[in-house]
């Protein structure tokens, strides 16, 4: 993939602009934080690690205007960025990660002048950028190991080059697993609401030449009972010590359809994403969406007024049901408490 | 409900345009076999006991204006129609039951006039529709028996009044328990693609002024973990006699994730719907559907062209998951090549 679905230029952020695929590939240059965080809540950008990116560009671009004459003005100054940018989607960790060193840096250079604290912060994002590069392919070697010829394989949601820097994690296996020489089928959920799956996974499919079908969340059962997919591979937004995973809503539902099915679950994600410092899935905390995004589509309302709406983002799988979890670090086998420990 | 979804009057078939719902409540006056034909194709009228009386109401359409003057043309006559209307939609059964009835009524009646074969005719698509009626009310006494107050159900596609004559069979069990006091929430799945869920279900139960939740097909499973919910009660298009059942596409992902949760998951429909002759639910035709209704909304194009689509309308939910399957017989508990021959 020869995109990126996220970078800086120009003193600006450049994203692509993901609510306007597969219609247009369409560019957002984003100029101040406040936009940036509309543009995370609206899901223009999304996906773990590209969010992840996304906190360190936004303090990067939160502190060039900075006109703090001392570091202590400097950090309240940083504090609010940060803070505010926590505030835009509660779930995927990647965020509230890339926040943390980018503070963190700021406190190692607190004996610099503002200019080189700012040099500095600029570095520190520039760095996550190229780890998320050198991660996802490292994601991707890893996970190649457990992709066989011929195998047909279900994702949900979107874990490509558009939810990261440029790769993907999930779909990035997929990618590696064909340049080594496997052919591979890709059957994607179309993830409702949002439709993730039907807009940009399918999108990305395509440009990569893979061959890919498209079915409703509803048809994924289906498709298993009749052996159509042999293996599962999802990416995930946060990982608790224990192995529960946070991901798109619907993948919990995926994971108990492949136990019944004795087909493998596999999450793919950057040690980043796991958040060693939870015990398990309850203590993830759920974004809960408009009503808005189920009720409406397209911007025609499509149930009638008065109903109710539940609409949570994203779903706990437990780890009982994820046969394997691959990072940079390793393909990580049950028991996780131990296996993610590990190094 | 005091509406019908479909009628016979001054000459034609009177049907709610269910495609048009929830935006409007509008009338389609079907004037020919033809009309039926596109009309049932289209899902303007669905449900499996709602296909029944569509059949046999579109006999009587196309017999009236036969000009055949003895029964052997009349029958060529009569096949014709009913072949034709059996071409529409392939996995329901009561289509097909209702035209064999129809075919049995014109056989029964051959020594009579064309004229007189016409109105018996008529009279046995009346008897249909009055067994409908009375029917649904029984599967709703005895489906009820297994409602406890303070219940709260999933229900996925339309198994109400807009799927039969007037009443239900999985929303008339609800309809019937809150009518004997009893207090029911209900959560409804969209039910993609065609959203029978979200556009009908939704307004049937606002219309009934029952407490209803709308959510993405995909959030069903998160529903169950979280005990929003403690029972699945949903319609079926086609029984096989060992209880397997072919449902909307989603029905089986359902009654994998209640089996997980131990939540019961139940069948209501009328005896029609069983189909003695056939073993398993691997007998039962599948309709496979066009993949526009997955790849676009609205008219709209939501995935990139080029993107296969698997787009089946109904699955197979495996009598093993399945807690009791409830009829206007009685309710039907495991094993089921048991228990549905019984009487």
């Amino acid at each position: 993939m020869s995109i990126h679905t996220i970078e800086w230029k120009d003193q600006q952020i450049k994203i692509i602009d993901q609510t306007k695929l597969p219609w247009e590939l369409a560019y957002l240059w984003i100029k101040d934080v406040k936009e940036l965080w509309k543009a995370i809540y609206q899901l223009k950008v999304r996906g773990a690690p590209a969010l992840g990116i996304a906190g360190a560009l936004g303090v990067v671009l939160g502190v060039q205007n900075f006109s703090a004459k001392d570091y202590a003005s400097f950090k309240k100054e940083l504090s609010r960025v940060v803070q505010y940018l926590s505030s835009s989607r509660p779930t995927a960790v990647n965020l509230f990660w890339a926040l943390k060193r980018m503070s963190q840096c700021a406190q190692r250079n607190r004996g610099k002048s503002i200019d080189e604290i700012k040099e500095s912060l600029k570095d520190e994002a520039f760095k996550i950028i190229k780890e998320d590069r050198v991660c996802n392919r490292l994601i991707a070697k890893n996970g190649s190991s457990l992709i066989s010829d011929g195998d047909s394989i279900l994702t949900h949601c979107n874990a490509g080059a558009l939810a990261t820097f440029d790769y993907g994690t999930a779909l990035g296996i997929i990618y590696r697993a064909r340049k080594e020489g496997k052919k591979i089928k890709v059957y994607a959920d179309e993830t409702r609401p949002l439709l993730q799956g039907a807009r940009l996974t399918a999108w990305e499919l395509l440009q990569e030449g893979i061959e890919a079908t498209l079915i409703c969340d509803s048809t994924a059962g289906e498709v298993m009972r009749e052996r159509k997919i042999n293996k599962v591979l999802v990416g995930a937004d946060r990982v608790a010590s224990n192995g529960d995973v946070a991901n798109k809503i619907g993948t919990y539902t995926v994971s108990v359809l492949a136990k019944e099915n004795d087909i493998p679950f596999y999450v793919a994600c950057p040690f980043s994403t796991i958040d060693l410092s939870l015990s398990g899935g309850e203590d993830i905390p759920i974004e809960q969406r408009d009503p808005q995004e189920v009720a409406s589509f397209l911007g025609k309302r499509i149930a009638p007024s008065g109903i109710n709406v539940y609409n949570p983002a994203f779903d706990i799988t437990p780890a009982r049901y994820i046969s394997a979890i691959i990072t940079e670090r390793d393909v990580h086998h049950p028991p996780y408490k131990k296996s993610l420990k590990g190094k």
